[in-house]
């Protein structure tokens, strides 16, 4: 298999500045095509530690590829040693001046050589045309080897993946490339231990027989993922979950993120859905909007922070708002009463909670969360306690909600509420 | 200064599996307590390159942190890894069997040494508190280097990082610890490029005298940074950009994240603020719930994605619906109004949009974005076109709206809306 390594290029990256986003979508790449990434660097613009990752990497694989440290200003240096790395200078290029000049002319902006040197590429190094920035990449190509350089900017590299450095990549190596099948059991509601330990000692060494495995606990729950030897081995593992243990807690087979699951079952049998969100904020709502083409499922979401908005807008009883309070199941009925019928939705999805730090007593700490779900059928309620910081709890929220809708929704009868 | 190297160990972040979020929060951390950062190494699970990652590391550097694969799975190898470099056998831990009782004892669950082997620990490391998770970290010193081994769990990693690792770096390095200061400067409405080149390009040389320069190009604008050589120097930096081309581009000199710092603003105007998302889908309102304590000023937001929702929820009239289209100024005005109204707020903010990949037209591309602010003075739109993907494009509609509120909130006279 082709061994690839990945170098991301930036201080910020390094020193907790900027989170980086380009890792995984890049993995992602790499796996689809076959090449297997054996190790990721963040490194520093420092010339000589950068210099020895590079050189280090371009010794031990076959593919490198780095990203940032193409722009116009001094911390900029990617150039410089890759010019080092293949032993030439850099030099005017007339081939990058006409691919400098076509990014200019996409924003009809004159390009002026003295304001960058985007145009200099070191001798031995191709310009590599960037379909959505400024900066071109770069490639190198040395006994059989292959580096690839991108700008950091996450929209660049993917634009440039895409339609420069995969038909490379799949020219270079075109017969050793082996995508690899995997198999993802995906559960929810059950530890990491209680799995492997308690319920199905014997699981792991029987998925090994069908592959590499591997477990991740996630925010969602635990997923088990297994590298098939033989792709064929899918249906076979498939029906060893057919009837086991762990049957009652998987809830997919597969990679789909949940709100992107979720949003599919409920158009497989026509349901449209909204939210009423206090404690999660926007978030629910947001990551059904992440998904392209949710607007035939996805009504809307009626973020209501204040009781005065619960009550104007959703319609919840000021009566049960100071009985109960604004955490309680009685107001996340209501609450999820009321966005079903303001959005005219099916389901409706509520939640009220203390995402903290602040906010908590002795009898609601921080981490609870009570959850409504409103159906033409019934109109149900949950109560959680969860830990965690107040990013983390929002999502813990969020996903024992979205478990709770998905459950009803595989359990509703196909095509019940389809429309005249 | 103390020379750190942090190790994220997991096959998923290699792969593309997951998006790693434990290197941010670890390296300000370091950042804060005075380590320097050198690189990250994202690894996988597999033995022998993991040996060598980590024994290099070890070479390299006086301080390393790694992260994951402590766990209970057979793909759990870090514990192996550490024994091997620093020449111990696992053996039964006296100590780290208390600490596992007391990890238990926590979760009112018995421990049973059949289901997992914390308590084996290698005998030259000592295992490290969990404080809420199960799995005990490690510690080794030897040669006046540290290495400390945490779970990949984020939220185990920070609390074992807060409580238990940052004591034992202050303690082991105690006088070489030095905090760098550094000054930031956020733009926002102008290309890196422009900055450097067009408006003021002696600014880098003159940055350059008050330490190392950097810039960073980001979705809500550049961010310039200085390490400051002596602290002090920030005071004369600033007084730089008292009267400077750059300044009215400046919208911060700090770090603070934009929700953070517009609803600080607000708060200290006394303003209350709402939103009317269509394109954005909850996004703005999950970016300010994400902020502690922002129920003051932040009352809530209705996510209309349908017209039918923006007209019966936010008031929209039907006739601009179908004379204007959804994606419009005198649509996102009157949204705008509506949420105003409904949530009782001083301003309001609403945005309709093309976030695609599908719903472009001719007229009205994918990237299109209306953005409406409504406040007890005037409402106003702005029509814009961005490019991006769906995810992106989410962001860059946010941002975008969020400066015209900001700039709004800042032109507001001090206390205007103060409430009786």
């Amino acid at each position: 298999m082709i061994k690839a390594q990945i170098i991301i290029i930036g201080d910020e990256l390094v020193d907790g500045t900027v989170q980086d986003i380009n890792i995984l979508p890049l993995a992602q790449e790499l796996k689809i095509l076959g090449v297997h990434v054996r190790n990721v660097v963040i490194a520093r613009d420092q010339r000589e530690p950068l210099y020895q990752t590079v050189e280090r990497a371009w010794q031990e694989s076959d593919l490198v590829i780095t990203t940032g440290g193409l722009g116009p200003t001094k911390d900029d240096i990617t150039k410089e040693i890759i010019g080092r790395l293949s032993g030439s200078h850099q030099v005017e290029s007339e081939e990058a001046k006409a691919i400098v000049i076509s990014h200019y002319e996409r924003i009809d902006r004159p390009w002026d050589p003295a304001k960058n040197n985007y145009h200099l590429i070191p001798e031995k190094v191709k310009a590599i045309y960037n379909p959505v920035g400024l900066a071109p990449g770069l490639c190198l190509k040395q006994n059989s080897k292959l580096l690839l350089a991108a700008p950091g900017v996450p929209r660049e590299l993917k634009a440039m993946y895409q339609t420069e450095f995969k038909p490379i990549i799949q020219e270079q190596f075109a017969s050793q490339l082996t995508t690899p099948t995997s198999f993802v059991v995906r559960t929810m509601g059950i530890p990491e231990e209680k799995i492997f330990y308690d319920l199905c000692p014997d699981l792991w060494s029987e998925l090994e027989k069908f592959g590499r495995v591997s477990s991740l606990p996630q925010v969602s729950g635990v997923d088990i993922r297994v590298s098939l030897s033989k792709p064929h081995l899918a249906t076979e593992l498939k029906q060893l979950f057919s009837n086991h243990p762990l049957t009652p807690y998987i809830w997919q087979f597969g990679d789909t993120p949940l709100p992107e699951y979720l949003l599919q079952k409920a158009r497989e049998k026509k349901i449209t859905l909204s939210c009423a969100e206090s404690c999660t904020g926007g978030l629910v709502s947001s990551l059904f909007t992440d998904v392209s083409g949710c607007s035939d499922v996805f009504l809307g979401s009626a973020v209501t922070y204040s009781n005065q908005a619960k009550e104007q807008i959703l319609d919840v009883s000021a009566a049960t708002l100071s009985e109960h309070g604004a955490v309680s199941e009685p107001v996340v009925r209501q609450m999820a009463d009321g966005a079903r019928r303001i959005y005219g939705s099916d389901f409706a999805l509520s939640f009220s909670g203390v995402a903290g730090p602040s906010g908590g007593s002795r009898e609601k700490p921080v981490g609870t969360v009570a959850i409504g779900l409103s159906t033409p059928r019934e109109t149900v309620s949950y109560l959680h306690h969860f830990k965690g910081d107040r990013i983390l709890l929002k999502e813990r929220f969020a996903k024992r909600g979205l478990f709770y809708l998905l459950e009803a929704i595989e359990r509703a009868p196909a095509c019940s509420f389809e429309k005249e």
